[in-house]
């Protein structure tokens, strides 16, 4: 494609809504322009990474052997009724009524429309089992889209559900979407994990998300330095300390600490570090007979509610005890709990269980304790995982030590189960001619999403620098004055020939302007290989080419041009 | 593909709402399923196909200069409000609030984003023209959905817009259009004509209808036997008849006709073939001076209303007289009218004018004239063309007659104006840097419709017959008794792998099923190359060749086969 045919809608200005890089180079680079809140427009070079990047997808997906369909975007309400999401879900499900005064809503997700379709259409486990993959449109009413399109209210999605006779046949489909999507981000040439997440209810090692590693990333990962573990931060678990626990070496003694409620005032005033502290939170009982439950850990460690609501004695949802029930529980207000004489449930996060002579509240207001020691001064209900991990703390698989980095989540696959088969009694014939409901599982790319991902983990102060495979155009002409000599205009446009006629998607900037505009124009636009065509260069037989991560360009001489550009291509 | 991986979902029922072909051909071959009114599932046989048609599409608009965009499904209603649509509208627009009380709708057409866009983005007249399109999805909300994707709620548009600083511009994008147009439903493979349209206020050539033709088709088009010549028949000219008006043989006489109202009856009883009756129309005038006016035509024409009310005299929108005015104005009722004095205009069809010694309501029920004569007993205010085109008229074009087929409507493109850009203000700097409105066309595909159509004329008692471009596969291998037999599943197995390595789309159906309901499938879903591998064949190193729209196959020796199947390829 030449400029003069393309509309490179550039812009200097960076628009003051755009916090992140991808969306102030998604609008500077004219990639896309808002229509209303959450809502975009597309513009040409934009679609081109789009479509390039469902290629990909539609590639992977199919040699994977999942089929495509198409599900409207419009759903009738009956359906979700039936699952019972029509409750469950918020006002971010966007509904309406037609002309009929039928109830319609947009769909988020399509977990309802496909299992319908599945139990009309499967009859038999030997058609079992199947996975349908879509490339669809899809809304999400978010009460404050932001970010550009990495949290817009329209956006495009990969979305595949597989179904299966039991789990086996599930975890199967599973590890081949795991494995397809592997090969999908290395394809879309981003630095991504797969990170185990939470399953919920379901259990096991159901769920990843696939994270675009970037420092401007929402989620938290925890990896081993020297594995392929990855977690989410919430996640991964927290091992115990190795070894036996310290001995005890000092008495218990009660200090007095007025005034000093939160764990840093405390360690300030008696001097200690963090980690010297046990911090005790009084929260809400799963039982009757422990309607308040004691949470103890170190005092430089984050409780991880996640972990806490799966001890059997806690509540799920997660909540703190009220200020009434700490008082009644411990005789004192928050600031001052601790374990010694605590006549509730006392669980202990493994690495606070591991701690000796440690200081802690002394259930009296304006006092604490110092020289406490497990087992002598205060017993431990049970120990268990309870904190998030941190930098440092090893891997829980047994390699290497944990790093945490911020990661963007593009994918995510999910074994549900059979919660959608059951709600819509989707059931087909198992080989003993019974009724069996069927298990299921869901496979989700943002695809919208990945293109801003692939911007946040590649820019520089220029602009965008795309992954060659999903990059608008790969390579850029840029003639010097190409207006004013024939002699450059006709070497550009013959290469511009020779490389369209190779199949390389080649951009051939055939505007007037300055050789700055230009070169700020393709750099900002992110193109990965740049030739400049000049009189100069000319006189010498040379070329101009330079990689956009590079930071010198190269002069390569005439003749050998082709095939050094395409061993760069290659590359 | 191997149907054991393929969403096979044919059925021998024939759904009771489906009155068209191509939706009874489209539930029974698997193609769509219903989700809910006017809403389909596309199932993995008809995403193919899909996929297939929009990459046509594509390439072509793309080979014409159109740039890909891609606008929301759920657009803004103040657009909608600046545009004057919003008004103009009715309920087929489906509108909604957003959580924020916004107000929504999902679009049937993108005219308002596109402008609002380009009205942001172009600023020079140096940028034009530019068009752009998308194939995205639309949304209308039909009073009665039918005819299964035909005339569905949701559906595919490639729709694209240009723009231009003036008509020659406009004409000039729109000649492309029209060429990538018929390029683009050559390659779809099917038979279509380009039709002149109404064009409304906007006048001139502006505006093509593309009629995939088909007997179900819901419109009726005029074609020249012997020219390119084709437009709807309300649209088509009828031409004046050639050669003077016959002189008057017979003298003027009043004749009882008692209780003869229509031109049927009047004929039976007086003997007649209708085109020797004059049937005289009184209508809603233009003007003050005349709030009624006659129109005049032979008993055997059909008034065509768009042409009637591009009369000046004849108010538009078109009405007909109330039986007041017309008693006001004739002194009898509706059935007894004829322009033998009337003392308003008079305007006479063509071909009407060219009447001699006709019959005419005498203007007193009850009484008809024969020997009726222009001139010599009733004057003619002005003639004009009035009627529909039927069979047999000498074609506009002035070479050979009409003919009159269906046609279904599977694209359009049209000359704007600035109907949009005026409303939205949007202008550019032209070369004298004053601000400019702009001229503006759109062109729009109907792309799920365009799968229907293909059926529509595609297809035999076995189901249906895809075009070649567009078939979900080309190449189908039905082996025999593939399960028991190891040399067929070789040799099926081998061939499978050498067609897909040439690139060619073939489905082996590895099911073990009967034959007769190996093959019934796959003439249901249209394959058009099919092979046979059997036993027997193999025996005399044989394979069985079938084109699906030929009655018997061919024995092919296996040697020369490839090369016999390429051959078949090609054409």
């Amino acid at each position: 494609m030449k400029t003069s045919n393309l509309l490179l809608a550039t812009t200097r200005e960076t628009p003051s809504d755009a916090v992140v890089i991808s969306h102030q180079l998604m609008i500077r680079a004219g990639i896309i322009r808002p229509l209303a809140g959450g809502l975009y427009n597309w513009l040409p070079l934009g679609v081109r990474v789009l479509r390039k990047v469902e290629a990909i997808i539609r590639e992977e997906m199919n040699r994977s052997g999942a089929q495509e369909v198409l599900m409207p975007v419009v759903q009738p309400m009956e359906l979700w009724e039936e699952s019972g999401r029509a409750n469950d879900y918020g006002p971010e499900l966007l509904r309406f009524k037609d002309r009929h005064q039928r109830d319609f809503a947009l769909g988020p997700t399509h977990e309802e429309i496909i299992t319908d379709l599945v139990r009309k259409e499967i009859r038999s486990y030997k058609q079992l089992p199947v996975n349908f993959y879509q490339i669809q449109t899809k809304f999400r009413d978010e009460i404050r889209p932001r970010f550009g399109v990495m949290r817009s209210r329209e956006f495009i999605m990969k979305d595949a559900y597989s179904f299966h006779m039991d789990r086996e046949s599930l975890q199967e489909t599973y590890d081949e979407m795991h494995a397809a999507y592997c090969r999908i981000f290395s394809r879309l040439g981003l630095d991504f994990r797969p990170v185990q997440a939470d399953t919920g209810s379901i259990g096991g090692d159901g769920s990843h998300e696939f994270h675009v590693l970037a420092d401007s990333g929402e989620d938290d990962i925890a990896f081993s330095t020297h594995s392929d573990f990855a977690a989410n931060v919430e996640l991964a678990e927290a091992l115990a300390p190795k070894g036996e626990r310290p001995a005890a070496t000092e008495a218990l003694t009660k200090v007095a600490t007025p005034n000093k409620h939160s764990i840093e005032d405390v360690c300030n005033f008696l001097q200690l570090k963090q980690k010297k502290v046990a911090k005790t939170l009084l929260v809400q009982g799963a039982t009757e007979a422990h309607p308040v439950v004691a949470l103890v850990l170190r005092g430089d460690h984050e409780l991880n509610e996640i972990k806490a609501v799966k001890h059997p004695l806690v509540a799920e949802p997660f909540a703190f005890a009220s200020d009434q029930a700490i008082m009644d529980a411990a005789g004192c207000k928050a600031g001052s709990i601790g374990p010694v004489d605590l006549k509730i449930p006392v669980i202990v996060d493994r690495s606070a269980a591991h701690m000796a002579d440690f200081v802690c509240g002394a259930n009296e207001d304006g006092f604490h304790f110092t020289g406490a020691n497990w087992d002598r001064d205060t017993q431990i209900t049970e120990v268990a995982d309870l904190r998030n991990v941190v930098k440092g703390d090893p891997s829980p698989c047994g390699h290497g030590h944990i790093e945490i980095r911020r990661g963007i989540e593009v994918g995510h696959i999910f074994q549900l189960g059979n919660k959608y088969s059951t709600a819509l009694n989707a059931n087909v014939q198992n080989e003993n001619s019974r009724a069996q409901i069927l298990e299921m599982g869901c496979y989700g790319i943002g695809v919208t999403r990945v293109v801003a991902a692939a911007i946040e983990q590649n820019y520089d102060d220029k602009g965008v620098i795309w992954p060659e495979s999903i990059a608008p155009f790969q390579v850029c002409i840029v003639p010097m004055q190409m207006h004013k000599s024939p002699r450059v205009a006709e070497i550009a446009q013959q290469l511009y020939k020779d490389l369209q006629a190779q199949g390389i998607d080649v951009l051939l900037d055939d505007r007037s302007e300055r050789p700055g505009v230009m070169f700020s124009d393709m750099d900002l636009i992110g193109i990965p290989h740049r030739i400049v065509i000049g009189e100069r260069g000319l006189d010498n037989g040379m070329l101009e080419y330079k990689y956009r991560r590079d930071a010198e360009s190269q002069e390569i001489p005439q003749a050998e041009f082709m095939s050094f550009l395409q061993s760069k291509l290659a590359k």
